[in-house]
């Protein structure tokens, strides 16, 4: 087996490292690229190299942001009652697609998982603590993702929340177990934010 | 629905562009790199914008090349008697995948195709012609596409061929029919070649 052209490699190398890129499909998507015009590949590497530069973090929910405030905190319609707690900014993107929710989000980074050390301190947590305890929230949803981390990661949270004077609830189940919160379809996304029962309950 | 940032729709508006990229996988991809670090993405960026700087065409046969000829025209252990005719580059990494072939290749640049305004002078047919003529070629295989434009390339090429003293052959059937040469797995591909007979004969 003769190696790929030296650049194509380089290219390949870097590609197989993204979410859902194989070697194979690296290869297709390199090959694709160097028939491409300059101009073009010129544009989508700015759009890359762009993001650290032009995306924030924004400052009350940790969301992805133009600004200090992501376009939902800024939204003078969103209930601010009900905040929505996400691993990651794809699963407010996800939840926003459904159209099931009009409250607010906080994005938490992450998913409390001791085999890649990641703790609660490393997470938005005390910022969502910090959140409830100004007051206003009466309800905080648990939409983490339904899986070992996420589970552990809703219920270390609830348990922070246990004497807040607020509902904590998680969406129903109706999302696959195992499953990624960003690739659920909008109807069942819609059915399981509505189905959705306080944490504590059924233990 | 809520717009994703800016930053990140600028980025799936160009990754959708690529080849099996849905919106999806495009949106899934942009969060991923909104996620890494700023060295990571100014690496992929370069190794994106460094294609057609670092990239040149093969002069004698129009692969991928880092210099004036490619890998294989410049490996003296090819048998330059037998040409493989192929569309694109990646098909020529396709064989060589496969292990199942020791000549030479000629990269077309694609297929004749009416719809797309494709004829035989927009690929690189005429320095076929004239690598043939100049003597010490004894087969031609033409393993375009099995799909209708890759067949009529074949057909059109193995005419041109006709009063040349040359073997014109084309893989075996063994690789599906409407699919893409790119794909096909080594094993496939390597029987293919083994069973490949005259284009000319079947007629």
């Amino acid at each position: 087996m003769r190696p790929l052209p030296e650049p194509i490699e380089a290219l390949v190398a870097r590609l197989v490292r993204l979410p859902g890129i194989g070697r194979r499909s690296a290869q297709r998507l390199a090959f694709h690229l160097a028939r491409e015009k300059p101009d073009e590949l010129a544009g989508l590497a700015r759009a890359i190299e762009a993001l650290p530069r032009e995306l924030q973090t924004c400052t009350r929910c940790g969301n992805l942001a133009a600004g200090e405030l992501c376009a939902i905190c800024s939204d003078p319609r969103r209930d601010e009652s009900v905040i929505c707690v996400v691993e990651q900014p794809e699963n407010v993107a996800a939840i926003e697609r459904s159209g099931a929710f009009r409250g607010v989000y906080h994005v938490l980074g992450g998913a409390i998982s001791p085999l890649r050390s990641v703790g609660p301190d490393d997470l938005r947590i005390d910022g969502l603590l910090e959140r409830v305890a100004a007051g206003g929230v009466e309800e905080v949803i648990l939409a983490t993702n339904p899986t070992v981390e996420g589970e552990a990661t809703a219920l270390y949270i609830a348990r922070q929340l246990r004497d807040r004077p607020v509902r904590v609830t998680r969406p129903a189940t109706g999302i696959p177990v195992g499953g990624d919160l960003e690739y659920v379809d909008e109807a069942t996304l819609s059915r399981a934010l509505a189905a959705r029962r306080g944490v504590l309950d059924e233990d």
